[in-house]
């Protein structure tokens, strides 16, 4: 495929090239183009509502199911969500230029730590047109150039509000390859991509585990991947009962779907007695189905035995694992050994207990009594977020506009050298 | 191998459990094992030299130089360095535990970013044995369990300071194996660990181009790569003569085999007339080769011709390649094309063209009016450091300890849930 070749390479290199440019355009620049394509997608609704006409209409033949095809899905209403989540952006503060920190060296040296982008974001995502808006507002906010590489189901819809963002760059003033779409659903073109650390910083994948894993794989540059979630409520002794319910339901019941979702319940015998009945009935009410070991079994009889499988499984259904629990200590070392690093919550009311939990749980968020679908962007309070890291390693957690950022060290002195 | 792979295995594991204890060891009590440790090197003094005399026995069977012996060498002074060194790590502060940031949300949840340790450190290091004890007491003090693997040349010595920190860890009620060292020689044990990202949380390469890269090709985990150090220095059009000249001399000839030593000279056309003759008589009364473009050979009899590939090249010697460019966008242009992103450094008394410099050029550190060589944890002010990143992900420039963490979220609430 050596067009493919030729083709991937221009991308990345214009992409390049536009990085070093737009890390200079000041914060005003860069608000003012988010505005502007705020106010271009508006004007171009009856466009983009033809062209997501097409996607919709061949969204059956890719055997997409109603779920799908409702993300899928651009209305009027929806255009409008999407420009006014570009000007949100566009009010946010600026990640970029700020020193971080500063100290005076003995020698007179003032050395000083600056925010700077990373430089060339390389993201791969779902058949979702808002998130190719969303996407470039916050890479191009935070001074990054994107090559944004939507699902094949999207691409006339991801095309129609590519094109905007691409007239209203040009029209502000800035470079145009901030932002480009990968224009060929060839999936071949993914991995020449991610052989080319030389003009892409980092790869950002979202979507299922199997392109997570494809890209752990091949890519030579670093990734910040959103791996899968299999989140824990722990129901410590002295939790009040109806916290507890509370939160269980809304962590296993308001969006299954998702990664912050929890999956496993583990509770501490000493609750069981006052708790496993509420919660049981309440899990019942919302067609939870449960899988538990012969104490949540001689408690709840609706539930199933769970395999040491079901305690490592992400269901992203109405399926949760349970457990009871003699000690804090076994909830957290049940956590070590089954979890994903992802969310976990303890109910309690025991500071000793909270201490302990929050100090020895090794999870990107946790939580003492609230939801474990706390753990998100937006609700954390960092404006919008890319995607959810389970890594360690440079971002984790919900990665917004600082995690989009590195920084350099400039020094300043007045002619010291080293003795 | 199925010894090696066993054996890797097991200590892979040790380690992972072993971070997951030590994550939770107090500040005082590291501090504590890092004051023993020292007083243990001590006492061992005879003994570790003894070891020490069979590595350097062996050393020109390996076909070490004489640098590389006297890297090698630990002498009774060495020793005491050694020790006091951990005693200098002791008296820093605690990375671990702090709150980075916290915000309060509209519905009540106080959010908070704690910071923990990485986990499990892969740390691969040429053969000087002070930088196993270095490394480790680095490791150990921000909370991290480390897998050492040193140079073969130095495996006595290696085991010998290994068994201090062991038995001293042991003493102190540490987590025994938070300190490995890899006990075999077989370079197949390298590509183990390389791809045991479940139990390595980060691998940290220190060494020759050709590791770092096997490294980068097989790490299945997160690498902070120190890479190559194509560093420069641009003498502007205002600069001072006497300061430029003593600068470029400091950043070439302090210890030109070093990552932040000069490599390269950009002068501005307008300042060639006043800072030549000077600059040119200082590198040869140093013995520095010159490789220049033609204006500098004009003022520089005694420079050769630079080929292009010069300007690519980490010479790590007394040789210097040169050119004179017409503004300081050209050499902004330059630094973008030709150098490795590590350090450059400006010479100017315009603010303009200081301010032009810090914000354009793209590397761990820029300088202005200072040495290149100031590029280093202890001259930055991070109190040590474990390597200097070439990358921007994670940790850029010196690795100190707050670089060999991480953070988790935090979250109190009284019973939030998601609406």
């Amino acid at each position: 495929m050596n067009d493919l070749s030729e083709y991937t390479l221009r991308v990345a290199q214009q992409a390049r090239a536009a990085s070093r440019e737009l890390a200079l355009v000041s914060g005003e620049r860069r608000n003012h183009w988010l505005r502007q394509a705020a106010a271009g997608l508006r004007k171009a609704t009856s466009t983009l509502v033809q062209e997501n006409a097409r996607d919709l209409e061949a969204a059956p033949g890719y055997g997409l199911n109603a779920a799908a095809i409702d993300r899928l899905r651009l209305t009027e209403g929806g255009i409008e969500k999407l420009a006014s989540a570009l000007e949100e952006v566009a009010a946010l503060p600026d990640p970029l230029g700020g020193i971080i920190d500063s100290n005076a060296r003995p020698n007179g040296l003032l050395v000083t730590r600056v925010r700077v982008p990373l430089g060339v974001v390389f993201f791969i995502y779902e058949s979702r047109p808002n998130v190719t808006a969303d996407a470039a507002s916050l890479c191009v906010k935070s001074g990054n150039a994107v090559i944004l590489r939507g699902g094949k189901e999207a691409l006339h819809s991801n095309l129609a509000i590519y094109r905007v963002l691409a007239e209203t760059l040009a029209e502000c003033g800035l470079p145009v390859h901030a932002v480009q779409l990968v224009e060929t659903t060839d999936r071949g073109a993914v991995g020449h991509f991610l052989k080319m650390p030389q003009y892409i910083d980092v790869t950002i994948p979202r979507g299922g585990k199997s392109l997570i894993e494809r890209v752990m794989d091949e890519a030579k540059m670093p990734v910040i991947k959103h791996y899968d979630g299999v989140c824990h409520v722990y129901v410590d002794a002295s939790a009040d009962v109806q916290m507890a319910v509370d939160i269980l339901i809304n962590s296993k019941c308001h969006r299954p779907g998702v990664c912050n979702a929890a999956e496993s319940l583990l509770v501490h015998a000493d609750a069981a007695f006052r708790f496993l009945p509420a919660a049981g009935a309440a899990l019942q009410a919302r067609g939870v189905e449960v899988r538990g070991d012969e104490r949540i079994r001689q408690a709840w009889p609706f539930a199933k035995p769970a395999t040491d499988a079901d305690y490592r499984t992400e269901y992203l259904d109405l399926i949760l694992s349970a457990r009871v629990v003699d000690s804090i200590d076994e909830a957290i070392n049940h956590i070590a050994d089954y979890g994903s690093h992802h969310t976990e919550t303890i109910i309690t009311n025991d500071l000793a207990a909270s201490r302990k939990f929050t100090a020895a749980v090794d999870s990107s968020a946790v939580m003492v009594n609230a939801s474990t679908r706390f753990n998100d962007g937006g609700e954390l309070g960092l404006g919008a977020e890319i995607g959810i890291s389970t890594d360690k390693f440079h971002a984790r957690g919900p990665c917004g506009l600082i995690e989009l950022t590195s920084y350099k060290y400039v020094v300043h002195g007045d002619g010291q050298i080293r003795m």
